[in-house]
């Protein structure tokens, strides 16, 4: 079942899995049907989203007063419908490791390529239908080089200080839920609260 | 398209949808997949969840000192097989507008009964695959009755102080996108950076 980094959940809370149908394959979605075993013994369906998971990337670039802004896009949306506010993200390809992802997404979308990266967390954004997780990370250290967007692919770059983006958080402005938990990092780590360790990472080419 | 709420997105980056197909209709999960123009003029497909909207709670047990615990919840979620710890939420029903919806799912799923809501902000948790909104919103004023819960939720229900929550934010115990994003909220409207408009709203009985 793929779930071998899952801890062992308490016997009154978890559940296990039975058999899987497979629901739909299409060019981006793909959702199974699981029938588990409750913890009452008795059976339900459980219908989700298999996801390869993703990467986001909080890009900073460093000024000369030591104020740090962030890089961000304006993307069209199509299940909402609107256009979002969103950090740099995208899907693990087949075997990739998330920093490599990190950065081939990075300069797919933004054109920037960055030296120094740093881990911060995971967020899982859809546990209900989804088992999709979001390997979330910081970058410095940035250059511009040309982007790649995928032919589909429409969006803007834009950089902001992080004290705007916060507000724009409060607002209402950004509603995406990763751009928002990459918020709650962002401004902790500014804050020292939460520090990060940054690596030294090579430009990886395609 | 039901997007009324969908503010005009600029013409470059705007998608139009042309047609939709069915997918799937399951137990839990509504997919479909629309043909869209792209803004180069080629046609694409979006595949996503059609998802009814959803309401987060961040119910707060204001103590005798001032200070607040939050209630929160441990559940297995199958998707990522793995217990949570979350914000109880869950599903607007047909017709319902969202604090009826709080109301409904605190108690349902902890007994406890607020009489002062607010309400934080919205967030899409899923904006590459699902039209998804969850409402957040704070209650206090709580009383514990009986909780109801279904027939298939198994969840256990504890409070916390919301340095641990924030502790548990950091080093990676949480990982669900809806709770860091009430975190964001939380640790903002604590430090008076963030604040809420109150409500007095009488019980809704079942």
């Amino acid at each position: 079942m793929n779930k071998t980094t899952a801890p062992k959940a308490p016997d009154h809370l978890r559940e296990d899995a039975l058999d899987r149908k497979e629901i739909f394959k299409g060019h981006l979605l793909h959702v199974v049907q699981d029938r588990v075993r409750l913890p009452n013994a008795r059976e339900a369906y459980r219908e989700y989203v298999l996801h390869p998971g993703a990467v986001m990337i909080v890009p900073l670039i460093m000024q000369s007063d030591g104020a740090a802004l962030v890089v961000m896009e304006r993307q069209y949306r199509h299940p909402v419908g609107q256009v979002m506010l969103e950090f740099p993200a995208g899907k693990l390809d087949p075997g990739e490791d998330p920093v490599s992802c990190g950065q081939r997404e990075l300069r797919e979308e933004t054109g920037y390529v960055a030296n120094e990266w740093a881990i911060a967390g995971q967020l899982h954004p859809c546990i209900g239908y989804s088992n999709e997780v979001i390997h979330v990370h910081f970058a410095q250290g940035l250059q511009a080089e040309t982007r790649q967007l995928d032919d589909e692919e429409f969006l803007d770059v834009f950089t902001a200080h992080p004290d705007e983006v916060m507000d724009w958080c409060k607002s209402g402005l950004i509603t995406d839920g990763k751009t928002l938990t990459a918020c709650l990092w962002l401004n902790q780590w500014l804050k020292g609260e939460w520090p990060l360790e940054w690596m030294a990472v090579g430009p990886s080419r395609p």
